[in-house]
């Protein structure tokens, strides 16, 4: 019976990923792997990798990712669970231990560069943000989430968010965040295929931006300190050059 | 005029950092780093090391950092600033990047995972928390945070609040959490020196709870999740043995 690494892949970029996820990518027999994890990253993997993906609520369910886990479990020394980002951020991770767990299996979590920073924006910023907060548009069943306890949030980053970005920025709006406020959405984060969408929350509540998933959505006044979007009050932002291609991940200024 | 790179280290355990980051830190012929940075990351070090950490809002002046910064990037072709964690979380990665920029000096940010997850806990978790807010205990001129945008959230992490968690605590409770809350403080998270206190949150505000500096601070049921504390509901809880030495920063369980 063999030990499930839970794993993150982080953002994208190969070279986000941590040495040891690196390390045990190299030695692992099977990987079971998300939708989201990049394709370079997959093309690292020497032994059997198996798609275990699912849409956003739909596809591939949970109950059946569980199912294939601990067969793989059961029948190799040991088994590579890869998740985009972190594992214990909006990624299941927690209901896969437990499951693994319960049914006799060790598990071990190696954590990854979450995807909330594939914006390469701060979310924390002297004067704009002392804090932030993260949420998915989307509940495990497919449920619309409450955002009552994120809406105040300096900064508040939606993961799965773009299908529903109108609903979800009609609701902030009615929770009192300012239809001016800066946001930025980011396709394809810390990718090849990147793109960037800058936009007002109010011009988003009125349908008027078109934005394709998976992207990562960032609103506040962070996203103009590094951004090419006017300038924030209280900092001062700085102009910042397209990401040069084959640098993906990080972000390269000037 | 070298560029600077803003690295991420993440939470300590050096397997835990990118392969980007352990690329630039074996590169670089110096590193800036702060003060809490493992030692066993510093270790991996070959060129000249710059100590440039300050105490939780004292210290090193955040100006005189920057000083520093400007002053190697000047001497050198290529300098690595290191923060522990991810630079962009707390981590003053944007205040930096701003003054470099404004100096001329190129900037590249190389994200790592964040200390948030240092606690190996799932941050988010079906049927208990459908996302999560962070903040620090400590803004960034030494003043007390507004703590109101963040405590409704379903799991809150603070980050710099052991000093403060009987003041923490007691604001949070005014701002409506419940007492019995429960909360856990980890120790010098992801080092072998790593310690685990669980406390509700009505004790803290109590001063019941004695806790050393640097500690995480996680509230709310995900705690439960995977630690030994009693079982939350709505979630079956597992019990997890004693994180094995020689393998910090991961999560072993069983």
């Amino acid at each position: 019976m063999g030990r499930v690494y839970l794993v993150g892949a982080g953002p994208g970029d190969p070279e986000l990923l941590t040495l040891k996820a690196y390390r045990l990518l190299k030695q692992a027999p099977v990987v079971l792997y998300d939708r989201l994890v990049d394709e370079r990253i997959l093309d690292l993997i020497p032994g059997r990798r198996v798609y275990v993906g699912k849409e956003e609520g739909e596809g591939l369910k949970q109950e059946e990712i569980h199912r294939l886990l601990l067969e793989h479990a059961r029948a190799y020394p040991m088994v590579v669970r890869l998740k985009g980002g972190d594992p214990f951020v909006f990624g299941r991770g927690g209901e896969e231990a437990l499951f693994l767990l319960r049914h006799g299996i060790p598990v071990e979590v190696v954590p990854g560069v979450t995807s909330l920073l594939a914006a390469g924006l701060p979310l924390t910023h002297r004067g704009l943000a002392h804090g932030f907060a993260a949420v998915s548009g989307v509940l495990e069943g497919g449920g619309y989430p409450d955002l009552r306890p994120f809406a105040q949030a300096p900064t508040l980053v939606v993961l799965m968010g773009v299908k529903r970005r109108v609903w979800i920025a009609q609701e902030l709006l009615r929770l009192g965040r300012s239809p001016e406020e800066p946001t930025l959405f980011v396709e394809n984060a810390s990718t090849p295929r990147e793109r960037r969408c800058y936009a007002p929350l109010g011009e988003v509540a009125e349908g008027r931006v078109e934005v394709a998933p998976p992207a990562l959505w960032v609103l506040g006044e962070v996203v103009r300190v590094l951004g090419s979007s006017p300038e924030p009050e209280g900092a001062q932002a700085a102009s910042r050059s397209e990401r040069p291609q084959g640098v993906p991940g990080s972000v390269a200024l000037v």
